[in-house]
């Protein structure tokens, strides 16, 4: 542990290099903010956060590194937030009610970073091993099993994780019009098809589920 | 009709450019089933045909529209079939039954042509309008909305159109090493649960679309 630089030392340089990386993602967020995230440079970043072009490079590779960086920030507090915040998002619902639940969150997440997921969007070879991929897959993957046991669910998971794709969620609500309560309600649908879950209960508790969910505020 | 050149040479002319083209996208696939679709490059087809390099960028634009037009003729078989082929990927089966026969049919041309469905994969801002898959997705509505009248068919659609992405193909069956079999066992499970169907109806019916769709030979 003492190996490189002493134990006094060395947390202070992290904490600098941290506060660093945190000063160039506030400014990222407030470009993305007020000239949406298609015209993010590397060097409209280094400009606003006022340090050298190299700098940015030298911290987030490229473009992408930034713009991923920037959605790693509010994925890992909806990641908290359905792994451990309160229920039904989080642990202590039965499984159906967790996966509307996700849904739901899931959706007003998208549809808050829409433009910047869809910058960051990995290319097709990477697009279900990135790490946020495939959190949101295990969990999902994990209430399938204890809902439905004998089903395949790795499969399944799949095709529930397809239908919080942004891309997908882009056609329907930006070239499509279609309203969120749609998307949402097309969510408890298809939770209740392919958990074999009554759609009367599904209505029920949907309406606590958009409730709960929305006081956790997954999407920063 | 005839305001531009008489009605004799224009067919010639024509006829001519499509032959042209037709040797071009000969020479492309001969490329890419020797050395995959990853280093297809304009130049390499121009050599191939023995023509110059500006003829095959005046034809297609770039790489992406060449490896579409390579496409597009291998899916405009796979639409005839779904649309006016034989039984049951085509017209006259019951619409479970079309759509357990399509997504065996699908499945099995994602899996011929993956590469080069990958390397023309459309940006996400594209990727659900163009024609393609526009098509696929209108047949897959139209069956569901036959087998399942009160559901919403246009999500429902987008939800079994996922299944056949080549992204999350080519996740299964190369980065996960998941047997075809399973995808196409996945597929009727996800059909039986989606419209509602008993899974043992789903078990017979089955066996009897996979030897009939594979007799039209959707792939090219």
């Amino acid at each position: 542990m003492l190996e490189f630089g002493t134990g006094v030392d060395e947390p202070c340089l992290r904490a600098d290099a941290a506060r660093n990386r945190a000063r160039l993602l506030d400014a990222a967020a407030r470009l993305v903010a007020e000239h949406g995230a298609a015209g993010l440079t590397m060097e409209a970043v280094a400009a606003a956060a006022e340090v050298g072009k190299g700098t940015v490079f030298r911290r987030f590779g490229d473009r992408t590194g930034l713009l991923t960086a920037l959605l790693d920030h509010s994925e890992k507090k909806f990641q908290a937030s359905f792994l451990s915040g309160p229920a039904p998002l989080g642990p202590g619902a039965p499984p159906v009610e967790r996966l509307r639940a996700f849904g739901c969150a899931a959706l007003r997440r998208a549809t808050d970073d829409l433009e910047l997921q869809l910058a960051a969007e990995p290319c097709a070879d990477r697009r279900f091993v990135v790490p946020p991929h495939r959190v949101r897959h295990s969990h999902v993957v994990m209430l399938l099993r204890q809902a439905v046991p004998q089903a395949d669910g790795e499969l399944l998971g799949h095709v529930l994780m397809s239908y919080l794709d942004p891309a997908l969620i882009h056609h329907l609500v930006n070239q499509c019009q279609m309203p969120m309560e749609r998307l949402q309600a097309g969510w408890h649908d298809l939770v209740a098809r392919v958990t074999g879950t009554p759609e009367g209960a599904s209505e029920d508790a949907s309406g606590g589920t958009d409730e709960s969910a929305g006081g956790t505020g997954p999407a920063g």
